[in-house]
């Protein structure tokens, strides 16, 4: 920044930035260091930016009401409070999943045909479940048939072209899954996204860092319906 | 959300948003509780998402970095952190231009020709100069000749068809302020942004909550950046 | 800090500090720059700290838990989400209260005599009752007759010989609005506190500084409960 | 909490709390779910929670500046942002100590004489250096040759009664350390602060928790610094 010029991830911010860039495409550079993704990759992260906008009642969204209840001068403390639970329990499977992907696709050679990746997934589910830890990106609490998002994300993986063998060892880990155990667990939006970040180029923890940016815009819209229509008095109320 | 469906702010998600909804229209339903924009305003939204994405070094995104290094397993702490910064003195002028321009048109029945806006504007900063009072929205501790992102902004509000009333009552304050001061106090982007805010109908709180999602996407790119390079240790090491 | 010595506010921690001065004395070293507080300063601030320790279901304590839920590997911002709660509805109380007495006696030049101040509180209740705006320190949702803890930190006030001007005007705040308005409204603990505090030479503030160190210990009984017995999924699943 | 009596803990505040339970006792209560401590073991809870006490430039003192700078009117996030750095790097120590003297102890069937001990201690120096992890309580970047507060805690831990084998393996493991390595790397106030706390009969993590209590105190007194002093515009303003 100097007097009469501002620069942001190396472009100006003015000339060059201002209404050509579009926030999702900035969001891309911040995430890069400066950026500018194709088209079609901007159009794969503005959607994976919408799909976890927080909406209706979840823990970060409770957590910001009752902080803004307590302290109504300090709207961006209460979207912060409501970020500090945006950890490892939910977003975290986002970045565990495309670690897991990137990892084992690393250390395997990169198989390409489908029956090399079907073997590393069977390797894969087996290993999880002789140490008895949970596999990311598979199952959801609520979507036990399977999460609505998940088939619509996949089908603009592919549309872009960006869709490739870490998504395709996502479903070849839940088939690998129902086939040694007898029990389906159906990819998860979380995880196909952490699949689809790693996919497109960018770290696993990219993948969480733009669940943030989502969970903000969420969270501004909670305050800001709460300024509207208080509930955090009631809410309290109703618990004690 | 059921098992088979989630819906946000009143729309699926799924068959409704993704991929037809852009992140920065789902932002503004966020923000007005369900409405999607119209063209024009999806723009001008956009453009001040990118106006205000945290970039270099800024108080907000040195508590992010220095917050990382003592709790690397919480990225969204960090981030948390570094809004917490982003009170009334920064992003705080937005909401109070907007708030100024909103009451003061109120109070005046909303004059509609430049003489009638202009005895308004120099009434203000009247007021303004007896109570001691700092006039929001004007001057800038960097850009003492001007903001360049004013004029940019300004054109797009103006290209857009939302300048309206509010942006012009800024621009009003700004002359009433050379006029009486003889020094002149150019109108800044946070100002302009108040403004531009309230132009679209939507509450002055809403460009503090625009702000907080810029700079979310900003800090999210502080904390990548510091994954890779590490510099808290050493900023921590020069301050002691 | 050198290689073999720490030094905290201007004491060698290991020779002058540790098992030397209680916790509560370093907190007044800490709110004041370095002072070891008189042993009925200590004492006086002793059971400030504990009065004011978060217990029970409060929004603090429920967003705490909440935001635990989402990130158990980073209980110290569950912390913190908690604490960001702490602002001017509640806490803020014993700053405003502080600050209005100091303020008004102040400008009084000090009253010494009952009359005196008796008169003073009348002027300052019909001046709030003129602006329609709410006295600090008087009333409590809860204990509508009166605040338990109110004589309880009144006696240990007078019997450490704190008690002094502040205390007496916000007394007579009371009685004042009682004479006026014909209802009762008691000296409720927070704005006592703030009187206590400027009564002891500190600034108004550090009455807030207080009550956030006395729910930051308050804060990390709710996480360790939450840790031993989860309460916030059920707390969510109530609520949706 | 009813209209006319205030429990803490299963305590009647008024009666039975306030100037009878010191504040460091009610932060054990605050931990152990409602228990007073016994008097030593008050004395050591007291000198552990002196022991933290933020104080100079630290890097969360730095992010509680930088904080206030942009939220002047939010003391409160100040300090939370501060806290929000109290993760694994610094804090986590004390608990990793702990839960690695508890579980060792617990697995080996608590072994009692001093040769059982120091076997164990090679044991896992030996498992450490194996898998090329870090021992955590050994070794301190500052005080190379001994953390100064160390020989002090032992020192009350020894006097009050509490320092017991979980302890005692601690220096067994920095004893196996020299030996085997031929560096020495002595134990920590941190790692000896969670042996402490163990050997209280408390949980690793309630180490943590009174590290958190610590830390908010002196952010308290930083906050406090920062508004009688400003420093944060100069830190930023030698920044960039």
């Amino acid at each position: 920044m100097s007097a009469d010029k501002i620069t942001v991830y190396g472009h100006d911010l003015v000339t060059e930035v201002m209404d050509q860039w579009s926030f999702t495409e900035l969001t891309y550079a911040a995430i890069t260091g400066g950026l500018r993704p194709a088209r079609e990759h901007a159009r794969m992260l503005d959607v994976l930016l919408t799909t976890f906008v927080d909406h209706g009642v979840t823990p970060s969204s409770l957590a910001a009401r009752l902080t803004l209840l307590g302290a109504p001068e300090a709207m961006q403390s209460a979207i912060a409070a409501g970020l500090c639970g945006a950890g490892s329990r939910y977003l975290g499977t986002m970045q565990i999943a495309g670690e897991l992907l990137l990892t084992s696709l690393k250390n395997a050679g990169q198989p390409a045909d489908e029956a090399a990746l079907s073997n590393l997934a069977r390797d894969i589910v087996q290993e999880y479940r002789r140490d008895r830890r949970h596999l990311p990106g598979l199952g959801h609490p609520e979507h036990k048939t399977g999460d609505p998002r998940t088939p619509k994300l996949m089908d603009i993986a592919v549309a872009t072209g960006i869709a490739g063998v870490h998504c395709r060892l996502l479903f070849a880990l839940a088939d690998a899954y129902a086939d040694i155990t007898g029990r389906k667990l159906p990819v998860n939006a979380a995880g196909l996204s952490g699949a689809i970040v790693v996919d497109m180029g960018l770290p696993p923890v990219a993948a969480r860092g733009l669940a943030v940016v989502s969970r903000a815009a969420g969270l501004v819209g909670v305050v800001l319906s709460e300024m509207r229509t208080p509930t955090a008095q009631a809410i309290w109320d109703g618990l004690r």
